[in-house]
């Protein structure tokens, strides 16, 4: 028995989410009947670093499945990709050690959320970014996000009536990137509850707007309470970037 | 009565191409669907530089309409954006000359060809650039280019049972571009006969990939016939980026 690890990305529009449910398109089960079929019927569970909304993307989720065949590295990304439906790619395959865990030993994600501050959205970019169609304030953004960085409770920014009782995390790093009319957020961190990333993102453009002060921002991060933050921001501005393990 | 004359961007991922056929989603129903809409029931009748094929997009497609409505341009432009399906953008419309034809008056085009030279295609590019795994010489592309350069009888690069007769076009520009992993053919000629663009582009990947050497090129615009030249490329990486007027 194997251990295999894989990068993946897919493009979230055409699924329901990351997870597996009753008669809905999912990245798992999209995963699953591949290699179901590369297993020749046998269900192989497949176990991702965490789950994604629908219409949420991923450019660097990783993955784990055990198997007892014994196909090469090379073998492996070529048959999945050959076989999977285009909007998932696997990026890098490698065999992990038995005891890694895609879920339990991630140490560190990073998320991007994208905006689009062109006058008229392209008809291109619908799916993969948020129009702003209002210029947002960039640097009064930047100054709010200095108060999310750090240790805290993040009740804040967390979806309500999530079964989760610590709710205290760790923001490394929160950038604010121009890249000519995009913006995008770049938020890494310990763990993020469920829609924190979407919350912050809302919550900082409405600063960006002046809907909200830059002092509010340390407000809103010590209340500890959802009401006192934003609206949860589009969910198909938002990509999984990257997944981090200790070794 | 005043003549429109208007600048707009599609994703033809979701279309059957331009023009109106039975039972299918065109550009063109989308546009005439939201005229009727604004013009209360009235049929208006939309005229393009010309039609583009199933899944080709458009980033500068131009379009023409009469309108007996007294709206100013700012009105029209934000009418018909809030009212169009997100994958059509008008990027610009203004009041053009009544004698103004958008198909008859063109004095020119240009279109582009995007291949992905990336080892695993992005899920995101999928439907908008064309995968090529094997690295192309770009220095023979560039090479063959200029032998299609020019005014000739462009048969080798017509699809077969078209009812045109004239088949003398003048390609002014065609150039091979890099943008990281990204390749792009730029084209701009004096009109283009049906699926020259994608046959040009078919064939100069032929020669990139060592498949035709580049000093066939020359002669497979002079044999005049079909079936001297490569494969027509696929239509997904294809866009209609410029049409240009004579004042």
């Amino acid at each position: 028995m194997k251990r295999m690890k894989a990068t993946i990305a897919y493009d979230g529009s055409g699924f329901a989410g990351y997870q597996v449910q009753p008669d809905s398109r999912t990245v798992q089960q999209e995963l699953m009947n591949v290699l179901r079929t590369i297993h020749k019927g046998q269900t192989i569970q497949v176990v991702a670093s965490g789950r994604t909304d629908a219409r949420v993307h991923a450019t660097g989720q990783v993955i784990h499945f055990d198997t007892t065949l014994a196909i090469p590295v090379a073998g492996w990304l070529k048959a999945l990709n050959v076989l999977l439906p285009e909007d998932i790619r696997i990026l890098a395959i490698e065999e992990a050690d038995p005891a890694f865990h895609a879920r339990y030993h991630t140490s560190g994600k990073t998320y991007r959320y994208k905006w689009d501050r062109s006058q008229i959205i392209s008809p291109f970019t619908r799916n993969y970014m948020v129009h702003t169609k209002q210029r947002p304030n960039v640097e009064a953004m930047r100054q709010a996000a200095e108060a999310v960085i750090g240790t805290h409770d993040f009740s804040s920014f967390c979806a309500a009536n999530t079964g989760v009782v610590d709710k205290v995390r760790t923001v490394r790093r929160l950038e604010i990137e121009e890249h000519g009319e995009e913006l995008h957020m770049v938020i890494e961190g310990s763990g993020f509850l469920y829609n924190m990333v979407r919350i912050i993102a809302g919550t900082l453009m409405e600063v960006g707007l002046g809907r909200r002060t830059v002092d509010e921002m340390a407000r809103i991060v010590a209340a500890a309470d959802r009401s006192a933050a934003g609206k949860t921001a589009a969910a198909h501005g938002l990509y999984l970037e990257n997944v981090a393990y200790t070794d």
